[in-house]
């Protein structure tokens, strides 16, 4: 039995700075993958569920949800770059480019930016920025993610460090508003809610109320649907416990989707500015959301405002709590604590 | 923290006779659905499976299965009329009027047609009829169902009671058959069973043998695709005993979907007449199912002919027994007593 | 309460040698299925995921993951084949004839081509071949495969025994490669591996590592996506220890995936020679998989190479041992022992 013609991902030495990997398998997005992510995620926003209501706000017809081309683009990338991965450190500069829709072929590619092995000899932080683009070369979407990677020989040696300066935030001037998007004539009836833009004010927090507790099936077939093969998602055997970890994108969605709540008119994400997996996950939790406003900035676009929010997932417990207790770590029952972009009516 | 921006949903007292809400969200039906309909109940009528058999009966394609189209339609009206209902207590007038196709975009409204508050002065019956259109603005379905909703506030006056007069059953003259439809080539070897309109008798019983486990995660999947949220079918700890009640709208789809064994022929419902969920179902519950001619009626469509069935759904023990007891109340291991139309060749 | 209208399915003495039965439900693959196959399965190979790449090999589209088809055909031959069938015996002479795509309606005829009693009298072998068409009356696959059923009728009279002559393996030269199908152009990054045709040589054994454990929503509604309606796979209070037994077809498919890591160039299977289903499998199982390389043929399509391999899944301890022990009987662990034909480029 020979394990020599499989995978086995790259170590902490393998990566150089300014080395580019091509990611296989370039993958069609199409209805199916809509039907399932409604069906997987309690998804409700008007944009990526009509075509008709897209088309009243200048679209050709209704884009697919944006995290669904994430968690494509990223599930390429993991049997590469995060296959020996201890800990997903951080996002950073993740940009949404354009809409996805059914048909569109996406492939993704990454450059490593930055590397500093541990002081332990036996792991590394690698820096990579990864771009994922359409079958006619048009960039879709892009961000910066740094990984904590296992070394397969401890005595290679430490590579000169390398940790590239990144933006703490997307800046409202550079995000990419999809073309022809028009709010002017917004249908918030339609839509869910009658929040607009002027009516979030910086600080503001929202409690997305709902909780959804999550299953074994549920997570690994979307882990699955986003071709990402880190076996700690499938394998109960993997873990001494038995539990299988889940996809920290599972959770981003499923607050995402919970969002609804509060910000039905947040139709479209648009950046991802830093991002936190602050525990792990696993079937049998439950999962609550919250949102707080950080920022507000007008657009280019008709009718089109930028909130950047903090979208905060908890477990099991909802009662409004700190994020972080005085030692400046997470609390037990925190999952997620994310940046983002999304664009809503003015 | 602040809810003040989530949705709350309507309370008994704010609702008024000759209200008419408009619900969020339009969805575009897709493949994925019919996909997703497929894998999660054991539907096997040729009329929803195939283009080709279809086309034989004079649709321009394959049809979705009814109950996608009225799940969808049902699930965007919960968020307003169901999310502070303690009992849905029946249906009433459900006519599909149309097939709806993968593209088709269905918006749902809603009019308050009636209101009784209860004796204790805590919650009161809400009477409504929706209405599902198309993009165009053609309807699709149309139903009634009443509820019982809590009061937020149980000092709120009490509304003059308004009982709407409803129809015991559709009658056979007012269905909508199909545009097209026709069955005078209809091919019985492909749709599975030989079975045609002469040979079902009223009071003809027909056990559909087959029974089915349901999983939290198919019921969740399913409940999450029609868009619906009321909270006790996704959050684990919502009741005290943990488990997460069942969609009744699963139950009617599971039973439907066993119901090929013995009518695979009726290939498409046009009707609900009435509907009770008689008691509640949780995952680890065993569906079967049995059906009831009631009534039988022509058409004017060619070879195309009108049962009216009672559909029956029990968990565990699939031995034959009355729904009822002596005392007029359900069995505990009935799920659902439903009266529907559906078409059959003749 | 009376069943006379559902569907008993044949027992042994209803079969007849030369006897041709035509099965219920014509269905029209979607990308709806090619969705929820990457969602139940670990499949990752490019020509099944990318309309570029298969455009790229001269296919018009992406073909949907040909065990979509044989899975599809196959369930529509269970209500009448195998219902009452204790035992499914093997697989011989599965050709692939041509790719599928959404849109395709497929149909399946089995005739039956051997019998034999068995000596207890209370069962027999039936051999059947089945062919699945489009609607246009093109053969899409085809295969035999042998059941042991039971008879209704124990004092039914024995058949003379008739029993085929079965290749043991479809000869190279008689496999049917998609028209068009070009590798002289493959995109290796993009395919995931570098190992093409003359890399593998008879005789190696390649482990693919990644093991996957089952749930029983999985394999539920996979088994349902193929309207494969064999009651022991759906109700938990069919078998006295409350297990559902899983659909073999679903282990093929889960072995298939996991063939990826180190077969990723293997992009289609185009025969299936034989197939054992040693043990039958359960939700909880971790099913791991490897594959031994058999024999290796050239084809007259541009670049294109066919490999002979076993596929062999084996569930919760994946140290390489053998199928069989001295007994010539499949080890406790063993699920899966197929053989293939599949194309790799040169």
């Amino acid at each position: 039995m020979t394990a020599s013609k499989t995978n086995p991902g790259y170590f902490f030495e393998d990566f150089r700075v300014g080395q580019v990997i091509r990611h296989a398998t370039p993958r069609t997005l199409t209805e199916g993958d809509r039907a399932l992510y409604t069906a997987l995620y309690p998804t409700r926003f008007a944009l990526p569920s009509s075509d008709a209501f897209a088309q009243a706000c200048g679209l050709p017809r209704s884009p697919l949800e944006d995290l669904i081309g994430f968690h494509v683009a990223f599930g390429k990338t993991v049997p590469d770059i995060s296959l020996n991965a201890v800990a997903n450190l951080g996002y950073a500069e993740c940009r949404f480019l354009k809409p996805l829709y059914p048909g569109d072929t996406i492939s993704t590619e990454t450059e490593i930016i930055g590397l500093r092995q541990n002081s332990n000899g036996k792991s590394g932080v690698v820096w990579v920025r990864s771009v994922a683009s359409t079958a006619d070369g048009e960039r879709a979407l892009e961000w910066v993610r740094w990984v904590m990677v296992r070394k397969a020989d401890e005595s290679a040696p430490a590579p000169e460090p390398v940790v590239p300066e990144l933006k703490p935030a997307v800046p409202a001037s550079e995000l990419a508003i999809p073309a022809g998007l028009d709010f002017s004539a917004y249908d918030f009836a339609a839509a869910g809610e009658r929040h607009r833009f002027g009516d979030y004010a910086v600080g503001e927090r929202i409690d997305h109320v709902d909780g959804v507790t999550i299953e074994e099936a549920e997570h690994m077939m979307a882990t699955r649907l986003w071709q990402n093969t880190a076996k700690v998602h499938f394998n109960a055997r993997f873990r001494e416990d038995g539990r299988r970890l889940i996809y920290g994108g599972h959770v981003i969605s499923l607050a995402r989707a919970l969002s609804f709540n509060g910000l039905a008119n947040a139709q479209t994400i648009v950046a991802i500015n830093a991002g936190s997996h602050a525990n792990p996950c696993f079937a049998g939790d439950t999962v609550y959301a919250w949102s707080e406003v950080l920022e507000k900035a007008e657009t280019a676009a008709p009718g089109v405002g930028a909130l950047r929010l903090r979208l905060a997932a908890v477990k099991d417990d909802p009662t409004p709590a700190p994020l972080r207790g005085e030692d400046g770590k997470y609390a037990k029952n925190v999952l997620l604590d994310l940046d983002v972009w999304a664009l809503v009516p003015v």
